[in-house]
């Protein structure tokens, strides 16, 4: 939940903050944005995890992608027929990565999810971006998810699935906090861990200083805030949107980092939202404001 | 996931319905709505279920709700204070429920979800609500969520909070697809259950002839659908918003039924959001329409 009633957001709305240096405009068109084919080659050091990959959708979109090698893929010999169990099996065909059908109890054996609909794979490692790159935008004007602190594996799935499908640029996971992508994990994020860039930093405060000094609008999302998430005067600049956990909401250093804190205002009884939930809504509010609306 | 890229999307946009006959326009004020008192009084002779709650919002909000008897409540006795457990201690004490002490495994041997959070309590059943009636309104335009094959748990408490939180007036299960209100969908609910009143149909297509029959707009939402979600021309008068299974989407007979199928532009490269996720951008979206914004 986003919950923390505490106060300290800010009432003045900031004014524009001028283009960063660097970034360029020539991507703003709306539409459907392209994949960024130079990501891989600026993997760090470190990995991210995901090597295990469970569940259709996921599978399906790690084979699609074709981000890194997949060593197989396991399907459980008892599969309905099914369009998508088809297409994976084609597209391993067409990668040359090797299919095994093994016994369900095998299968659920290797699985760390409770239901792995029958498939997982595996896969190298998920490159690690560039922080400062994600900042600085490719060509698209910055759009990143930054997580303080959730810990779900279901949620931090969910919310990268909703970013990426919203068109954000990047997510950011805090390294101390069990940044590592978990096959339950893969799963929930349904293959957008295989488009979506992420970065991992030490401290999810001084990231949000960096990204300001790189001209990136740092938001957080709280019940507390002061703004509605449904006008948001930076929607359309380099914007960072920040997720706090789901119990205690944004922390305190993260809080003052914020150029704005945003709530999406309820209308029933309870106080706070889902932290996937609130994400998605977030999310979209930023795509909505983004793109000029056709006619009406 | 709101997947399927069947056809059957209605292309020319609704004009208004007439005002449905009894439905009092009273109450469509913006503004925090009130709690509707003579809601339980009309429970149909089932239930829903709902009878273990586990989770520490889910047990206050049962307590705070104060619509059904409590039998007691159970707090495992390595629990950490928190000002949500005190909380919950003295609602339980003015409401004369027993609070039992329990170890941390007797408790977990009780509970049916994975984290209860070291809370649960035992209840009555929770009302079923009269689904005419949810058309009809009381005093609120109707605002209903339909949930046809939702299966998941989580997704289906989850949909439920969304809903809560944006205004929605009921929401509607099917019988025959294990419209119980399970621990774990009172768990991931925090508490909605208690708020929302809840009608359970026997089939889903049946219930949207009848709602349309009452003056209700039916919209659909499926990746395939022709109108976005942003753009609903009748987001302000009485409305159902009818969601797919996670597998499959809307079902052919379900579509049928609609006004307007209703989709969330991806902007992204995945074809489809989460169910949860789905209903908590489409909810915010009916919300934001319905409410006139202050000054922008």
């Amino acid at each position: 939940m986003l919950g923390g009633r505490a106060g300290g957001a800010r009432v003045s709305p900031p004014r524009r903050r001028p283009p960063p240096p660097g970034a360029g405009r020539g991507g703003r068109r709306p539409g459907r944005p392209r994949p960024e084919p130079g990501r891989t080659a600026r993997a760090g050091p470190r990995d991210l995890g995901g090597t295990q990959v469970e569940g259709r959708q996921a599978v399906r979109e790690l084979l699609l992608a074709g981000r890194r090698r997949v060593r197989d893929v396991w399907l459980a010999d008892d599969l309905d027929p099914a369009a998508v169990i088809e297409e994976i099996v084609e597209l391993a065909g067409d990668l040359r990565v090797s299919v095994r059908r093994v016994p369900r109890a095998r299968l659920e054996l290797e699985a760390h999810t409770e239901a792995p609909q029958g498939v997982l794979a595996h896969a190298a490692p998920l490159p690690e971006a560039d922080f400062d790159e994600l900042c600085r935008g490719d060509g698209r004007t910055p759009f990143l998810v930054v997580l303080d602190g959730v810990t779900d594996p279901r949620n931090l799935g969910a919310v990268l699935r909703s970013a990426e499908g919203s068109g954000a640029t990047g997510a950011v996971l805090a390294r101390h906090r069990a940044a590592h992508v978990s096959p339950a994990v893969t799963k929930a994020a349904a293959g957008a861990v295989e488009h979506l860039p992420i970065a991992v930093v030490g401290g999810v405060p001084a990231a949000l200083a960096r990204a300001r000094e790189l001209g990136v609008w740092v938001v957080g999302l709280d019940a507390a805030g002061a703004r509605p998430v449904h006008d948001l005067p930076m929607a359309t600049d380099p914007l960072a949107l920040v997720l706090g956990s789901e119990g205690r909401g944004l922390g305190r250093l993260t809080r003052e980092r914020c150029d704005e804190v945003a709530a999406i205002p309820l209308r029933g009884r309870l106080a706070s939202l889902n932290v996937a939930a609130a994400a998605a809504v977030a999310c979209f509010e930023v795509a909505r404001q983004r793109v000029p609306r056709s006619a009406s």
